[in-house]
């Protein structure tokens, strides 16, 4: 719960600082993540402990969601239950080419329902509710295959393919990032029709920004954009 | 419309049965399915028997949604039309690298609209709307890249395969397989927020479980667990 | 805003006509789409013409998706922010292998919210938002394995492709297809439940059509279907 609390409290610790540009998730070691701390569930531990847990755990994954900045998970290894969640409530995950997927939980009386929630929202349903419902761990080629992951590399390459995204994300302008990605997880709620009609107005709004028009403008001029990343 | 009476008669009939773990949906000879008979279509049959079809054909597919537990399609050969949304419905689908799979309804006269409910909700749009427009058969390989199953394998190695996958599940409890069954198909009709609202509750309600609490101090106490495999 | 406009009168301009089979989007040399002229979303250019640029692509966009017939996008070339946006949008779409697709707005101060939207609907997410943020293009191998297209080809072979998928949706009924193509769209808002009470009953009108008849006849009969391609 400490380490919930810890990194609930680093992704949302900056978000209003201009200089913030994006979050990379990493773990030192073997292991990305193994998901929750059993003793924490022990049935002494009681049911408000319980919920506890699992509410701050929810904080966690919508801190995420509403970051304002593109959050990535740097996986290299095991990524476990609440960990394999950790990895697909992210925007972006690279992993290494040796790194293994999971969600065990039932191995161990619990199943893995809240990971299954960011799970089904990246991953195609028969490789979804084959990892819930085995616990079976999938590869590194088959979660980029599946949707689990945006990229697989080797070892070696792997600060090099987060430097090309992180690098073209701080080359644009954090409110127009800001503007974008709140509204794709808002519109994928809406079915085609109204999700079009929320999309002219936030396609309008963003013209709108000064970094929009200073966009539009650098592109036209043929010059390297100057942003102010604010929503003036 | 006997085998689909009959289908779902089995798939139901010992669901209340602790015994009962997993169901393999499989078939003998080199036809997986090939969908309704289409004599029972016939104009002359009239517009109740044709609502008595697919009202049936309906209860057969949500009979295996509503299944305490995974339900499996075993596929070596041809799955077509209403026998490709049988695969497409099930939980988890494995194939032998021979399988092909198609939804040819339009071909004569009758779009494979109920076979494009369970595909599209595991299938990728610009590979479901091929199938249903064209007709023409996916490989073994595009349907594992496009998600329609879990698994390819050569024929040899498909009983090893399931076994993989049913022994996973046998060592779980059965009433964790089943609560985090109905959650996973209950919360993907959600928005993330409300997902989660949900998800913390249900796996609160999860280490209640006597295996729920039986699995946890068995992990700490790094014993094996001894499921009761109910919901007390 | 011309070639929108035009695009657009394109997609309807024969959608009542029967001999109107399939729509295939094509372009010459080797850009399929950069998206939107810049210079109609100049600051200037004023909120009214910015709305107004919007509107109507939200028009061509579910022109496509209302259209009585499949719509193809045929991809030689590069697709990039409102192009890759119209490739999505597609019912399908056939590519070479030297394509490339990509969302650079944020690049340029707009972030393709709007091309996110039938993205979201058919690419997975962790490479949906890789695209939207980072603006970097992603091959056609890439594209066929995320889902944004149906088919990868050689150059050569990109005709032969297309031939097949077109021969294939004209041996059948234009009214079948229709009905088929409306309620994909329709049943995709759903939840599983309520898509099948919708499905059976429009299973049974399909059945019901002149050409649902003919169709369960011609196959019983063993001989070639001849289509009336009307409602009757």
């Amino acid at each position: 719960m400490a380490m919930i609390e810890e990194l609930t409290r680093r992704v949302k610790q900056h978000e209003s600082e201009q200089e913030l540009r994006v979050i990379i998730i990493a773990a030192e070691g073997p292991v990305f993540s193994a998901g929750h701390n059993m003793r924490e569930l022990l049935p002494e531990a009681g049911r408000q402990q319980h919920e506890l847990v699992f509410k701050k755990s929810e904080s966690l994954m919508m801190s995420i969601v509403e970051s304002p900045v593109p959050v990535i998970a740097k996986v290299d290894g095991v990524a476990a239950a609440a960990g394999c969640q950790l990895v697909a409530q992210c925007d972006m995950a690279v992993c290494t080419d040796v790194s293994k997927f999971s969600t065990p939980g039932a191995n161990f009386g619990i199943f893995c329902s809240t990971p299954g929630i960011p799970i089904a929202r990246s991953v195609k349903k028969m490789t979804a509710l084959r990892m819930l419902f085995t616990g079976l761990p999938i590869t590194a080629q088959e979660a980029k295959e599946c949707g689990l992951v945006s990229l697989v590399c080797a070892k070696e390459d792997l600060d090099a393919e987060l430097l090309k995204i992180t690098s073209a994300i701080i080359q644009k302008s954090r409110s127009v990032i800001e503007l974008g990605k709140r509204f794709y997880y808002k519109q994928i709620r809406y079915d085609i029709g109204e999700a079009y009609s929320l999309g002219s107005t936030v396609m309008v709004d963003n013209i709108n920004l000064k970094d929009g028009q200073e966009g539009i403008k650098s592109f036209v001029e043929k010059r390297k954009a100057t942003w102010s990343h604010t929503f003036k």
